[in-house]
């Protein structure tokens, strides 16, 4: 595989995508999908989520998927962890990565997790704390996902000072990667150039990646704003899968199909290849029930003379 | 209306749009659509093409259009002229503007118009001589739309020095707009950059327009790029009707519904009202016999605590 890439794609379908459908993926489709994007050349997967089986049954075999992921060749397996608890289940899985989900919207955090932001951040250093006190774990890559980032439904807009100060927290605390996240399809490109122009300059040499919903049809014009700026890590979701219960006909996240054509026609190197990743996408659609997938590219086509960057260089 | 507007919009769905699908709009509801998106506050409407009816049926009550289109106060009228007859029947339709399409693609240009792009560039001449010589149309805006500037569905690559050669010369010739148009949805946020920055250098201070289809699911994020390089014109669909025959599933020009959306929410001020557009495509859809139309804002709805431009500042 190519480890020259220009942008890091992470697949957060098999995470984002399926916890927001009703179709149940087995594990070893889950497994086969994986299989496929990894052979397409996409670098990191995030493959399921440590939360309670009763409230996301279809990631009650998380532990499992990360098992089978390990033995795809080359592949970041990444998990998402919502508290220290999902983070020790993560680190006993063997997954290279947990990305823990902070909410910055202070609404938001205690809606969806009954406590405060401040109360979070707690919870996060707990996590970094049980990485320090298990030597055996500390390869395990801990990123802070900043939920609500560019807005939030209960309270509207979030402001830049309380995004910076939990960046801030987490990087003062030992983070890997901080990932900003558009969690309800908020966010516009003129956001996006304000707050990852900061967030950059915060984070020094710690990656900074872009979490986007095209809940708004921005998706794509946000992950430009911030390619500009110099961000050069997106999440994305095959197909788009994932949809938003709020907003018939709305895509999920960004549709990584059409990430890796936009970034491969702008000259930038993915490592992925899209054929393959076509491919994987069909494997995947044959495996839902009439769930909503998205994306251009798949019926558009690649314009003639297309050359991916690899090509071109 | 407001005037002070920091980007113009131009609505091309009642000619764009209309052409390539299979309802006829009736005239009355061509012009209760141009009437109520004008009363929502869009400055300029392109209601129709000068073209052999033969060709185009929906397009053969355009003079009839034209007139009906003057009664809006305010409104600049503008129609698609393809060559000096057309430009002719413009000119006495009392239309404010005349869009000129011009193919830069040698091979496009051939194949649709059967002649090389230095005879359109003769006919373009042409067109701007009778104004000359008829004082009573020195009032009435010619414009050019550089066609396939992205692409070519024939030759794939068209060379930038193409473009800006076909710009150049409209520009001796005395042009009062140019727009760039990506008439086949093959452009991407970076060719953008550089291509509007070209021309944008050589336009001094005649009006340059971004035409962008979303074909590749990058109509916005192209839109982005432009006005970042200072676009601050564009064309577009309302519910991006027109689609792309040749695939399925394609969104036709940017949706006018989604660019206001995108427009206001980076602070710039379209004097579009966002509600009163929606009534207005929900006016359009209501006589579509089953054309598809796109858009994300229609289901998503604006984000909680929106504020448009004009309210922000």
């Amino acid at each position: 595989m190519n480890t020259n890439r220009d942008v890091w794609i992470r697949e957060v379908g098999t995470r984002d995508g399926l916890q927001s459908i009703q179709t149940q993926f087995s594990t070893a489709n889950k497994l086969e999908w994986i299989r496929l994007e990894a052979l397409a050349g996409v670098p990191e997967i995030e493959v399921g989520s440590f939360v309670p089986p009763k409230l996301l049954p279809q990631m009650a075999d998380t532990a499992e998927v990360v098992e089978g992921s390990l033995m795809v060749k080359g592949l970041r397996v990444s998990v998402l962890v919502p508290n220290l608890r999902g983070a020790q289940s993560g680190m006993a899985s063997g997954a290279h990565q947990l990305n823990f989900p902070l909410s910055v919207s202070e609404a938001h955090s205690q809606a969806n997790l009954r406590k405060p932001v401040s109360a979070a951040i707690d919870d996060f250093a707990r996590v970094i704390a049980h990485r320090r006190e298990n030597p055996e774990y500390a390869h395990v890559r801990i990123a802070a996902g900043l939920a609500t980032a560019f807005g939030c439904t209960i309270s509207g807009q979030v402001p830049l000072a309380d995004v910076l100060r939990a960046a801030g927290q987490v990087i003062a605390l030992g983070v890997d990667e901080i990932a900003v996240a558009d969690t309800v399809g908020y966010g516009n490109p003129a956001q996006c150039r304000t707050i990852f122009r900061e967030i950059l300059a915060m984070a020094g040499d710690i990656p900074v990646a872009g979490h986007f919903h095209d809940t708004r049809g921005l998706g794509l014009a946000n992950v430009d704003a911030a390619l500009e700026v110099g961000v050069r890590r997106f999440d994305s979701s095959l197909g788009g899968l994932g949809g938003c219960p709020y907003a018939p006909g709305a895509s999920g996240n960004v549709v990584t199909d059409d990430l890796v054509f936009m970034l491969e026609a702008m000259g930038l190197r993915t490592g992925v290849n899209l054929d393959r990743l076509l491919e994987a996408r069909e494997f995947m659609v044959r495996h839902l029930n009439d769930e909503p997938t998205f994306g251009a590219i798949v019926n558009a086509g690649v314009p003639k003379g297309f050359e991916t960057a690899e090509h071109a260089v």
